[in-house]
């Protein structure tokens, strides 16, 4: 058996992130017609970074913060998505998912595992301005889901206002302040829709 | 009725692009289990841009390429994909992804739409080396898909391997010579493997 070349390596890397695609998340689609995959929220996440780019602090590096949203959820092949108001295990989650990016990020020419790999950590560990707005816009794009389908996965959780303020609110509030006053109104405006009926 | 802040237009049309993930492909899933949908797969020509950056040449700004392929599908929301093996009817296609573009890039603060569309139609033009690079990263991904299901859309619409060099070879040759080169030995042995079963 002849080693694999460079572009041999870099094809098994892009048709194993196909299985993505196969990866369900508790956020549904805007039309409420299904629950959305982690491939195709990981393209709607790059559109709002490139729309909403005006909300980033300045130094923020937008392309950097689209590659850090085009990885995000690779791991996720591996371990799954864990919706944001389960009942979640932080340190098996991290632990699957280091093991996952080992396997996954190791499928690449190593000078690229590393490169894309130290990309994920970076938004993993949230602590560059960058990472900051990435996971913010991750944590902001479910509520606009929800808002638009009328309830979504707040509706299948059964979760508060509060339990989003907690949840979801306090870590959009990092990296885009301005996209929380935003949410924040129109989950208020939401709820209280709710209540009167 | 007061007039809409600029986030909420920038909202209403990240809201509309959750669309994409409802327009199918010809393309299946490399594991054959069904058709993509544009959204999925313009998140995986955006990782196939990281990726393969190697194959790009001098002139190609990695960053254009990858906004690119995040807005090159939008306009299927409203125009449907057409299949690169069905019948086209090049001018009505133009013509429908025109309106499409003016519709859905319209839904945006005018500053945004007139830069997002402009990125769009440069990739469109694919006249320059950004652009090519982007396209023949479109016409590239799919081969590999049906080579990993072994199929693929070349069953479904019973390609010869002739009609792969004319409609898609002819076109990834352009901006990314090297995957050409690549893809053709691949699909020169997959079709020998069909002939001799």
């Amino acid at each position: 058996m002849t080693e694999k070349s460079r572009l041999d390596r870099q094809i098994d890397f892009l048709v194993e992130a196909d299985k993505l695609k196969n990866t369900i998340r508790a956020t549904e689609l805007c039309d409420g017609s299904r629950n959305e995959n982690s491939a195709e929220h990981s393209w709607h996440l790059t559109l709002y970074a490139l729309v909403l780019a005006d909300q980033a602090g300045p130094e923020v590096d937008l392309s950097l913060v689209i590659k850090m949203l085009i990885l995000h959820d690779l791991v996720e092949i591996d371990a799954g998505d864990n919706p944001i108001f389960g009942d979640l295990d932080h340190a098996a989650i991290e632990a699957a998912e280091q093991a996952a990016a080992d396997r996954i990020f190791g499928l690449l020419p190593e000078d690229q595992r590393d490169h894309l790999r130290a990309i994920w950590e970076e938004f993993e560990a949230a602590r560059t301005p960058s990472a900051q707005f990435a996971k913010s816009l991750d944590r902001f794009q479910p509520p606009m889901q929800n808002l638009a389908s009328g309830g979504g996965s707040w509706t299948d959780y059964d979760v508060s206002e509060q339990q989003i303020h907690d949840r979801v609110g306090s870590k959009i509030v990092i990296g885009a302040p301005g996209l929380w006053d935003y949410a924040k109104a129109r989950i208020a405006a939401f709820f209280a829709t709710q209540k009167s009926t």
